[in-house]
């Protein structure tokens, strides 16, 4: 018997393979894809929104470690949590990849469908892109969103006394990933126990959409951003744009219970752990409560204050025991290494 | 004397370094630079347009042997285009990079002034991007556009009967890339010299806006696509996606003096040269010379004649001497290699 390699795909049959498992778009586009550009009717009413990412195997994930539907699917959420961090809904992604010649046919069908799956979620259509060959996998998500004019928040309008509040657990993810490394280390699978919660929200994690749109819509929300980068990187980017300093309560912090039990410093992973997409929101203080009440209501989750915002240049502070100390940024700088 | 190496970039610094290099956007922007987000108010009378490229050292260019304002400007082009063939003008684009260590901050600034330039001449604002490490540099351009719904033109339009048109001289840009490499290998520099043109439309393609805008807006034209793949791969493309045949008129090509002198074969060069970044426009053969002789007086370049559809399926054929033959796809696939 004789076993016959496929022939290599070319672009456009790859691209007809693709647009085949994208499916029929989430929402109307005048032009999908196939054609030089994609085509759509812009909300008149609406701010339209753009953000871009770029991941790579190696640096951002790893392709042996993990399947392309996951892959596919972070790839997208990263996006979209940039376009909840600005109180928008998206509309449209586009989807650049650069490819090895060891992904196959059933990798690329994988990869579109956890992609699609999550767009179709967040009504967002996947309406092109483009692939090449590149020495490593590399994958270059743009979103387009659109956003109420009035509810657009920026990283820079928080003010001195505004509670800085957080959309969910912080540094959940980060114990996530630390899990997972425990399991391969031990070569023991716990899915489905205690840690599964962390590695969901590290595998998996939920672009913070209808919480953006809700906190835009707050006229005490002052601020917003997500933190993929981690708490004390990203609190600092609001506070320097924003020119006020962050305060970091340490005691009222939150702690999941996975990111206590699992093995690492849970403060740490709380300031430090990257890959929450969370929001992190900066409301006047008179009226927090009344928000976190109402986001309770809507989210089925609550919004949970990690600090505050005082007068000042910049800085970032942390307040233990009622002692401060700077809090230098250790989240994750893509430059740190080169 | 000690020499003290440069610290690291952080993300942060580089972004503020890149926000400087490109200056006040070339158009008003909400939010440019810097947010989670960029932002902008849509045209509410046109439709939005989406196109993204990514190109990677080794692949579509070699940092070692271009400059730094070259490729920035090169890779913005080839996005632009992509506009242009939608009958549509830029609004902004995102940039998302991949890049090694190697590069430096002087490498940062001019790559960054090339492709500002161009923004600027096109009146195309960068927005913002993403800068992430990857084993060899890899640029992801989006441009956002708009287009009047009336002038917007796709693949899919083609028409029996109709006049295939091209808004310049074909195979020029793969006879400049074969000078460049005559230059090399024989050590001898000859710019400023004959193939000076040729080089010029290989380094630092026009993408033909204010082509495509025109183009757009003549109802005799029914179908527009840019043809940076070569002509043969590419008026396949335009002819499957009308469900007509093609038809190459061999004996009416216009054959520019540099292909004609060039070292290589002219014919290859027009058909299956890659990197032209020329328009190519299905035009109703009775308006031709009317449409033909307004592109003229405007753009002070010939649109010139390559061929016409016929009914068919999609097949495209040379027409040589009166006799006809099969022209297989000879441009650049992507994926040929893998």
């Amino acid at each position: 018997m004789r076993t016959i390699a496929p022939p290599p795909l070319s672009e456009d049959s790859l691209i007809a393979m693709i647009a085949a498992a994208c499916g029929a778009p989430s929402r109307p586009l005048r032009v999908g894809i196939g054609d030089d550009a994609a085509a759509w009717k812009p909300n008149p009413h609406h701010l339209a929104l753009v953000t871009t990412d770029m991941i790579v195997d190696d640096v951002h994930f790893r392709t042996r470690d993990s399947s392309a539907t996951l892959i596919g699917r972070k790839a997208l959420a990263k996006s979209l949590s940039d376009i909840a961090a600005m109180g928008g809904r998206p509309v449209l992604a586009v989807i650049a990849l650069g490819v090895t010649a060891e992904l196959d046919e059933a990798w690329y069908r994988s990869f579109y469908e956890g992609m699609t799956a999550l767009a179709r979620a967040t009504h967002c259509a996947i309406a092109g892109g483009d692939i090449v060959r590149a020495p490593a996998l590399t994958i270059g998500v743009t979103v387009i969103g659109e956003v109420r004019k009035t509810s657009m928040r920026l990283r820079s309008g928080a003010q001195a006394g505004d509670v800085i509040a957080a959309t969910g657990a912080l540094g959940l993810a980060a114990a996530g990933l630390r899990a997972i490394e425990m399991e391969r280390s031990t070569l023991t699978v716990d899915r489905g126990g205690r840690f599964e919660e962390a590695i969901d929200a590290y595998e998996r994690p939920q672009p913070r959409i209808d919480e953006g749109v809700f906190l835009g819509s707050c006229r005490a929300v002052h601020a917003l951003m997500d933190i993929s980068d981690g708490l004390s990187t990203d609190v600092r980017r609001m506070a320097r744009a924003s020119k006020v300093d962050a305060v970091i309560e340490c005691d009222e912090l939150y702690v999941h219970p996975v990111v206590r039990d699992v093995d690492g410093d849970a403060l740490d992973l709380i300031l430090n752990g990257g890959d929450d997409y969370e929001l992190i929101a900066s409301i006047d203080k008179r009226a927090f409560d009344h928000v976190a009440r109402s986001f309770r209501s809507r989210a089925g989750r609550p919004l949970r204050a990690v600090g505050r915002f005082e007068p000042g240049e910049g800085e970032v502070w942390l307040d233990r025991n009622g002692k401060r100390a700077p809090l230098e940024p250790g989240g994750y700088d893509h430059f740190k290494k080169m």
